[in-house]
């Protein structure tokens, strides 16, 4: 999909700065979820499995809404050195926080809570290899899973017939500017050379649910935001056809 | 200084849609840190802290540069009903995890580490009083408190008379769409009805540091992104006056 | 009110060995909370909030008494040197242990529990600057609060207008032995070099809630007890008469 | 290779009592570490991988000898209604515990930590799904990682190229009672069920590392004990053959 | 008891290797618990207290079967050097919970659940003295204290007067390799120079319940492994007999 | 010795106003500790050892002064009902810090830290059995426990033959007003149900070390104050003697 573009530059592994990285979205890894999926950004490798449970969280009892919600991790040796586990050190870093929340913030734009009636969905993203873009990958993936665990929720009669919780489909991808170019969807030798890095979260229908732009060096003009915003646009829409391809699968 | 702009809609507590609420900034309020700030958003107050100590962590030793970090935290009762005390539960919590993380962001952006030389600088932002913005407070207040522990630091004569760690000023403010009108620096009540929510940090020069848009409700398009990134700059200019007001005292 | 106790000996900051440092109560600093109090003695500063809530905790339901406790802590740079949080160390330290208990049961003994009926207040004492004497001071201002919490409720009709759940006045003052002569007040110079350290609750009809003295250097005779007794019940009757002064402000 | 064995009972999932079931190892899964395998025991799934760093603990120093150490850890969706995660709840469990110290002393007991020198492996252990069996399957998968870890290491000239830090191979395999009967290699509805669950650990030349027979339900006497480590002695011998086949690829 | 066996090998302690330490059991040493017993084996020494309770977990409420647990420890300076608290540490070591969950299975395998009743009986072994087979003394201890805890439930009628718990006695030993010969009841000295450490669950009926054999040094072989099983299945029979004296006191 | 005091009032357990409940010192109670004892009062029982090591923490380093602290813990089932454990809570009590801390600060008040050299002593005061008075003979016990460690180091020339780092001898003693009698050495049942409660640590000449009062029920006056040091005075001068006592015992 994406190799129709044309890009006047090419990256080191080849890619032009619009180009995405190979998206592989292996949908149903999981023989134990009620929805998963195993997607890979290049080497970026993200286990997304949703778990469906009857009931809410006590303090959202009664209120006839569901909840969803999302954990993200890294596995130890996920990096190129290993990384000391969070459940040894006996606390979760602020980073590994701010994706979790993140991902759930970006999940729950597109669930109608009233149509999910008073059920729960767990998210959980576990990278096992990071290259890069993993809380990008990790809502691109998740997003699939939890369609899986909505649908299986309604054979179960969970969810009634009718209701329809999914609003809009959603995925997210990184951008950034590298020597003084925008740049689509950014490897982990990409990242740390950015000048400014974003992560944008949108909907299929091209919205915005989230924008985040950080400087890492120098700080950057309008003119600059709106390129990036141009070019996340576009990676999200080609990850929409990824997400609809894998999820066509076998109907 | 706010008090020019003319705006066409009211808001509960008086101001218009690109107002700021009153904002002081009680410059030296601690008698004890290096530099010190206690700015108020309206009701929202935080006492800034800066400590200077000379070295960095072990693993920045021997580069020459300097490091600029940050902790926020809020007071148990400085919101409307009290919350439990994060040292009692053990843990600190995604959302605290969040802002120091931004906050030093912001920091480092306007400082330039080779100039600062192996020393370090530590901000704390405790929320005395919560209603609304407080990060962004923390973020306006520190850079005030940071400026005079730099200061200090060079009549202390650990940092060269020539060197200028200082590139830039930082502010921040947040912005928000309710009911379908952007507004600028969102009170409890409103940042809690707002569709979509904003945290802009701007440099003095006007430049982006960050920029996290959040859709609490309804996602939302590029026109909206462009009506609130336009807010925010204008209030961060306004704070940019603030701040340099606040620092010209007893010069 | 203490400036006529004829004193000897001067002190470093010009004080008589009889003489409290300056105290001032800013009752009321808080929109947020039930009650409230920034309490200052010289340069110690205390923020405390009081929190009314309905109902006790589980092990005291059905029991038709109240509950009283308190949370005491510092902020990191309230001292000379910073110090790191607690929230961030992940566990609470005994001397804050220590404190927020003696806070908790000074306050519990002049409290009428039946009088107060199933309804909770939480005393939050947060040191903003510390130079001695933190926990005497916090539990001085945090009387003031609780009063205040208490009138509170009875307007909210929490308590019943004939019920007077406050028994007495209480308040606290630090004595100790410095070169062989006993003070009152300490400051944190004075308090590191005294050979004794004692706090002293007393209630303002002059009876002892508490009484806890440390031989930090040698121990110390039944004399010299006494001698600081009197300093403190001296001592006490003034703070008492700075409460009665901030809370008739505003009737 | 297993289905040479002639086994009378047949078992829910078409296997006879002295079968494994299907094993696969994809060795050098990750790209990111010194050595790897994705091991399959059936439905049970473990990523192995294999950390080498030069130097030891600081406790270790100066002897001249290395270091294996193993983390075993689950996701919380391997299983089949999903589990709370350490890191969230801050502890590791006993039985995670137990079991990265059993997988941690399997591997040293093949490991001569002289001709290691001062160099450590780290093993990591992660189930991706479970379906009985983790722990042996891990301890299968961690030997192929750590082999290649080792072979990176002598390539890289970490350890002297005519050293031999490996004495032997190693593996591990459950068997079980089921309803009186000796079984290899339980699922985990089988293992629910068993009333005597034995993990053997042993080496590619038939020698026993490590025991661990538990009576979940009656206690089990020497003729049990007997039967049960004939089956596993011969489960052990056909997993050190996968673990050549393995190794062997790509010689 | 132990002194009729002949045994030719002579070790540090006087002892010929089928020998077990001196046994001594203080029964009821706690004027507090249900039930207590003071359990040596030479020097090491640990008090095991059984708190018996009206109740169950929640997670096994209304299926009329009790509950047993363990929890083992180790008072910091019952070892020859000391060692931190777990306490102040603030998590619970490998060892010590897999130990914990040893005991509480081995006294699970002798107790009928439904006998029991809805109650629950937590085993507390602390070790006060250690010199090896710390693990093997708190489970022949436990055994003890709980058969006076339901003595005492049955008593107090929280037992049926027909009811017994109780199916069989169970009890504990070591034993290991050393120098290729194999050894009962290790002290800590021998413990340490052990080849092969094999700790042994034994009913009073002579069945295991428990057989944890591992290979400290070099593998063990058939042969080693059945060696160590009749010594142990020998100690165990001792043992048995150390409990019923100890029970018989006092009828 | 105490039984020479004449009481006028009698209590529950037999004993006068003045008395102290039966004191028992089993000194060098640990084969494995520098210095132990386990002392009784009453039913009170609390093992004391003392671990003498070489150096001290990193912070004293250099200044040829030794350091003396302690950590007191209460066994789960020294209690009435049993109370969780500590290491399993995963943070230590409020009334755990202080306890510890108090006992530190007791002994510390009779050591000479330079006669001590660069050596740390670290007193463990574990509570095998409560019965009220805990903390105090914890303290009475620990003094015998350092009192060996002393000289154990002394014969191992790691304390100069000159040399001698104790003071003076310290114990402990609790009193408290019951139906306003004041009384001497409370049992848990007395210790209840006290207005007034203190722990006084005197040394053996009969100076202060530590003066803790606490109003449990009404605040309590001059005079009760001084007739509750009188007694705890008296009940000192006894302890004494029984650890005078103690340690001529092999003499």
């Amino acid at each position: 999909m994406t190799d129709t573009h044309t890009t006047p530059l090419v990256r080191k592994d080849g890619r032009g700065v619009t180009d995405l990285r190979d998206v592989t979205i292996e949908r149903g890894w999981s023989t134990q979820a009620e929805g998963s999926a195993l997607i890979s950004f290049g080497n970026t490798r993200v286990l997304c499995t949703a778990s469906f449970t009857n009931g809410v969280p006590r303090w959202m009892q009664g209120k006839g809404k569901g909840w969803v919600t999302a954990e993200y991790a890294m596995l130890p040796r996920a990096t190129n050195s290993r990384t000391d586990r969070e459940s040894v050190k006996g606390k979760i870093g602020g980073r590994t926080h701010e994706i979790s929340r993140l991902i759930g913030r970006s999940l729950r734009a597109v669930v109608d809570m009233k149509a999910l009636g008073e059920n729960t969905i767990v998210i959980d993203c576990d990278v096992l290899q990071a290259d890069g873009g993993t809380r990008t990958a990790a809502i691109t993936g998740a997003y699939v899973a939890m369609v899986d665990a909505i649908e299986w929720a309604r054979e179960k009669k969970f969810i009634g017939q009718k209701s329809q919780p999914l609003i809009d489909s959603v995925s997210a991808v990184s951008v950034g500017i590298i020597d003084g170019t925008p740049m689509l969807d950014l490897a982990y030798t990409e990242d740390v050379r950015a000048e400014t890095d974003m992560n944008v979260v949108v909907t299929g229908r091209g919205l915005f649910v989230e924008v985040q732009g950080t400087a890492e060096g120098a700080p950057f003009d309008r003119a600059e935001l709106n390129a990036l915003l141009d070019l996340a646009l576009g990676g999200a829409n080609d990850l929409a056809e990824f997400q609809q391809l894998a999820l066509s699968d076998g109907e």
